[in-house]
């Protein structure tokens, strides 16, 4: 493998520009350069590796090819853009990668005009493009656009509905699709090989030639009818190759599928087709962490594999010294399986995130009962809602993020009908260095307003298990349950099973001076700030005595007393505790409310209305995410950022 | 045409049990009368006649071949169920459908056990019946799982993500596509006549054994693989029949087209498909209107006609005597086209609402810039979002109650980039008797906590055109209007084209007791209830004025003083007007907010996190749609049922 030191091409390659004064035979060169870049880069600082060294040779062929940024490349989820970003003048800055004030996780258009669409969500690629080449038209521009979609992405209902409109409309938007074996269909044969170069491929063509003479002598194919010629094609390639082609049925003609770890061959064919009128796609296979062995091995652990040893490539795990908590995550997985094998209705949901969420534990000892619908949020919601009409209970399992997603299938899918499911809400609130577009920030503000649904977030691990216990009961309608990404407060997470009451919070602390009421493990910061608060009252006690021993008043204007502090774990947003705010409302005077999500619509808004509603004349503080997109750093640094965590609670609390 | 009196075999059909007890041969004469009996019953109870006229015999034969209502039948957007609705007990009732209190207007799982899923929203019918096909395994049941949808809900991303899904995982669901004939490639040939009987075809079947035994001598099929012949079939049966087939490249059998208004058949069809295992779709044609010849001539304008003369076939369109105010969805078309005149930036875009939303003026003269995308809300918004990204400028037009399928594409495709471009929202509030899956309820609460929206209620039509003028400024980033369904309140729409400040409410009235801050054109209701309160007082003052002349005490009981209401129209929900409220806060001890969308979340809960945030100890009490799916009934009754009407407003505001 190439060294850093002994680089020839890219440290010169400063833009895309520089790249295109390449000679089409260095680029193998410069693909090798450019992954080992990638590989040392990650090993020290963290990121997605083995998306973006699967398209080294495509980002490297696609802005030498397309004239860039004129030119527009739409990347579908970001995590494989890192290519794009080192080569479009980032490699400097590279190193700051996902770091707080340093260079975004994923592309994004204030950060480089290379970059020209938000991409965090998967299947948003084809319609934004779309939209590009539509606009490019109508201004008489001769721009040409690109959208490179995963075939992960191309599961998403979005990217079909962009599709199909993009074989509706007048446009000249090249697709490509970057299927990195992970398709349904795995059996390629030594058919594809042949194929590689497809246009210009002898034995293709007279395939065609003589499939396409024995159709017209049949009367079935007719030069007048250029749709179902080109359907007819596409059908005939499909097979061809063996491959699944969901393209066949429609009007966009199809190229591929070609080798995308040749450059030369990828320059050659894009070249070919970038003067073609008409939408168009490209299918690429592609591997997943292609030129790193141990990547190339096992993609999923690979796919952000944190810190690793470049050479052996061992992943440095960070050990822990004493026990710590278990991941949200693993608590639900395992609780999961564990409720499963006592309640034979249930059954799990999860749009391609068994991994992530931990499904893949029950996935495993009951196979038959979990579900990977693929990026499918609207539908894993809807699918479940089938499901619970007829008397299964899913626990459907959804980023809070992705679960914009499915925003109309709560509503009209689900609720509705009061159907008995439970929604999991997996990264709920802020979740560190994925940034703005994987923060679930807006769950508990959008899901609030929503009739018939039971709204929870559990304050540890131990509260996630009884709430998920007391979610799949007789009855219990469409309960939610939100939590966070990584780990909870505590290491005896394992409680025995057991139910707690709908719509009741806890009183974790009594006080007189001011209640403080938390929803979900943000609640763990309140228990910080109030046990800091005693330290310090605890030293200024005993400063003061020893003050008064020695008899100085040096030490006088030390606070005598600080404020007494109740603390109430909410555990539902709705329905709401009334018995507690109406407790809160007689007793206090002033309240502060804290959860992990936007203040405006969430606890805080609940609280208020709720006041407004009984006649109580309470000062309410409302604390959570800001009325704006949140940028990426560590949990911590982002809750100090958002004056969230137990030393801005704390100083929230003394302010008065 | 047959008579009603001479009903020889509906008035026996109590249900669908009763309807597999006639023979085959008298299904036609069945299908005669109800056709009939749905003509007559529409004439003088307007509904949604063309989808449901077209489904005559699909839906009698799929009554008599699958055992309902064990078998599931999901219907894809219910205005096609009224047949549906007559053959499962109802139709007695019938004569009470859309109305309060009476039928439904879309088929819900609590009015009928033959009703097997919430079916107002397009293109959930196959995750649904998914779901239900995979709990019938799961139980161990040997139910047959059916899902009827339409070629327009087909273009939606959720039927294509059931479909990919169903094309992976064990079920045998039969999806059967209703095609009524909008589809794109309507150049049905000769060919197709002689493949109505697919199945047995003897033509069909030895050209699909010439074609596939050539394919195997080149090597390209192969009989283990089982997918590339079920794919391989699809796309010659597409040929064939010079059809659009997106199926083709998908692993799910299919078959068809077949004749959707030959009952016989059908059923003849429908039972040889019925016990085969795996996935499969089944593709009718059928006629939009069928058998009503007006309806037929024009489906567009008959999709839901309002009441006609059943002889004649004239629309008995109501007539006003003095000139009414226009519709809201008018204004807005007329607006939009002279604003495209002015600044050539701006496109329109609608996910297959053109003449809903009115944008079908614009269309007509201007048609390259308008884009009707299909029922694809998602889509629509991040293709709008792609044409912002490159200096376009979109109106994007999307009913509330479908805008919940655009959620996230609002947060990640638009506003996170606070693109350029306006968001209306058509249907916002209650809709009336569409009932509760379209009342645009809940868009005020889910857009106020997105960051970077502009959000704008227009309180009369030339508030609507002021805001779309301010919207299509220069800068004005993602910017919402969200107005009503129907006629707004002034007959003098058409003034001129001027802007208003962001973030700006206006004072309609001032008072001194109590002050209401309203949000869009239900801030009409509120003058109507002030005006009221001021008949009363002047009543009143004569009363008095009269007993004092009289010299009697007994009306000495009459308030002689009823509150003095001021009245904000807030027009923007966000930003939110401060000076107002500042103003507001200062001056009175008691408000009142009132919107056309749900309680919790919206203005109310703005204006109540204002006061909190500033201090203001202000009484504040909230009116609007209450936490509850709304039923459906004419929008005076629901608005006086939740307590919005102006006879609502003005008891509150004299409740204290």
């Amino acid at each position: 493998m190439t060294e850093e030191k002994d680089y020839k091409l890219l440290p010169k390659i400063d833009s895309p520009a520089d790249l295109r004064k390449l000679n089409v035979d260095q680029l193998p060169l410069l693909c090798d350069e450019l992954r080992h870049d990638i590989i040392h880069e990650l090993s020290v600082n963290p990121g997605h590796l083995a998306s973006s060294l699967g398209v080294v040779e495509l980002t490297v062929a696609l802005h030498y090819v397309f004239d860039t940024p004129y030119d527009r490349i739409v990347w579908d989820v970001g995590h494989q853009a890192y290519g794009h970003k080192i080569l479009t003048g980032r490699r400097d800055q590279f190193c700051t990668n996902r770091k707080l004030g340093g260079l975004k996780p994923f592309p994004f258009p204030t950060e480089s005009e290379y970059d020209t669409f938000c991409c965090g969500h998967a299947s948003n690629s084809v319609s934004a493009a779309l939209g590009m080449a539509v606009a490019a038209r109508l201004h008489g521009e001769k721009r040409k656009v690109v959208a490179v979609i995963g075939d992960g992405a191309m599961s998403g209902g979005l990217a079909f509905e962009g599709i199909n409109n993009a074989a509706g409309i007048p446009n000249d938007l090249l697709v490509i699709l970057n299927d990195n074996n992970m398709s349904i269909d795995n059996s390629v044969g030594g058919m594809r090989e042949y194929l590689l170069k497809l246009n210009t491929n002898t034995t293709y063509n007279n395939l065609r030639y003589r499939a396409s003479r024995k159709l017209f002598d049949w009367g079935v194919l007719n030069e007048k009818r250029r749709k179902s010629i080109i359907r007819f094609n596409n059908s005939l390639k499909s097979m061809l190759t063996r491959q699944q082609n969901m393209f066949e049925g429609m009007d966009i003609r199809y190229f591929g599928p070609t080798d995308g770890h040749d450059v030369v061959e990828l320059v050659r064919v894009l070249k070919a087709i970038r003067e073609m009128k008409g939408p168009k796609l490209l299918h690429v296979h592609t591997v997943k962490g292609k030129g790193y062995a141990p990547a190339e091995e096992n993609a999923t652990v690979w796919h952000a594999p944190g810190k690793f040893d470049e050479e052996s490539g061992k992943r440095l795990v960070s050990k822990h010294e004493n026990p710590c908590p278990p991941k949200f995550q693993e608590v639900f997985g395992k609780t999961l399986l564990e409720l499963a094998q006592q309640n034979e209705q249930i059954v799990g949901v999860t749009p391609a995130m068994p991994t992530g969420c931990s499904m893949n534990i029950m996935m495993q000892e009951l196979p038959k009962r979990v579900f990977d619908v693929g990026i499918a949020e609207g539908h894993a919601v809807t699918f479940s809602g089938g499901m619970a009409k007829d008397g299964l209970l899913p626990f459907c399992n959804i980023y809070s993020s992705f679960m914009q997603r499915a925003y109309d299938n709560i509503i009209h899918d689900v609720a509705i009908m009061k159907l008995n499911m439970v929604l999991c809400l997996d990264r709920a609130g802020l979740v560190g260095e994925d940034g703005p577009t994987h923060h679930g920030a807006f769950d508990l503000a959008f899901l609030r307003p929503i009739p018939n649904l039971t709204i929870a977030s559990p304050y540890d691990e131990q509260e996630l298990r009884r709430l998920m216990f007391t979610a799949q009961q007789k009855d219990m309608g469409t309960f939610v349950i939100r939590y966070p990404r990584g780990r909870g407060s505590r290491v005896d997470w394992h409680c025995e099973l057991e139910a707690v009451p709908v719509g009741k919070g806890r009183k974790l602390r009594d006080g007189d001076d001011v209640a403080v009421l938390s929803l979900g493990p943000i609640g763990t910061e309140v228990e910080k700030a109030i046990s800091s608060l005693e330290e310090d009252e605890m030293k200024n006690e005993e400063l003061r005595m020893k003050n008064e021993s020695s008899s100085s008043n040096e030490h006088g204007r030390i606070h005598s007393s600080f404020p007494s502090v109740a603390h109430y774990d909410m555990r539902f947003l709705k329905p709401i505790d009334e018995d507690i705010l109406h407790e809160v409302g007689k007793k206090f005077k002033r309240v502060i409310t804290i959860e992990d999500g936007v203040v405006s619509g969430g606890l805080g808004s609940a609280v208020l209305e709720f006041f407004a509603d009984h006649g109580y004349q309470v000062e309410v503080e409302r604390m959570g995410i800001p009325d704006a997109f949140v940028e990426h750093g560590t949990v911590a640094q982002l809750r100090a950022i958002c004056k969230m965590d137990a030393e801005a609670i704390k100083e929230r609390v003394c302010s008065k």
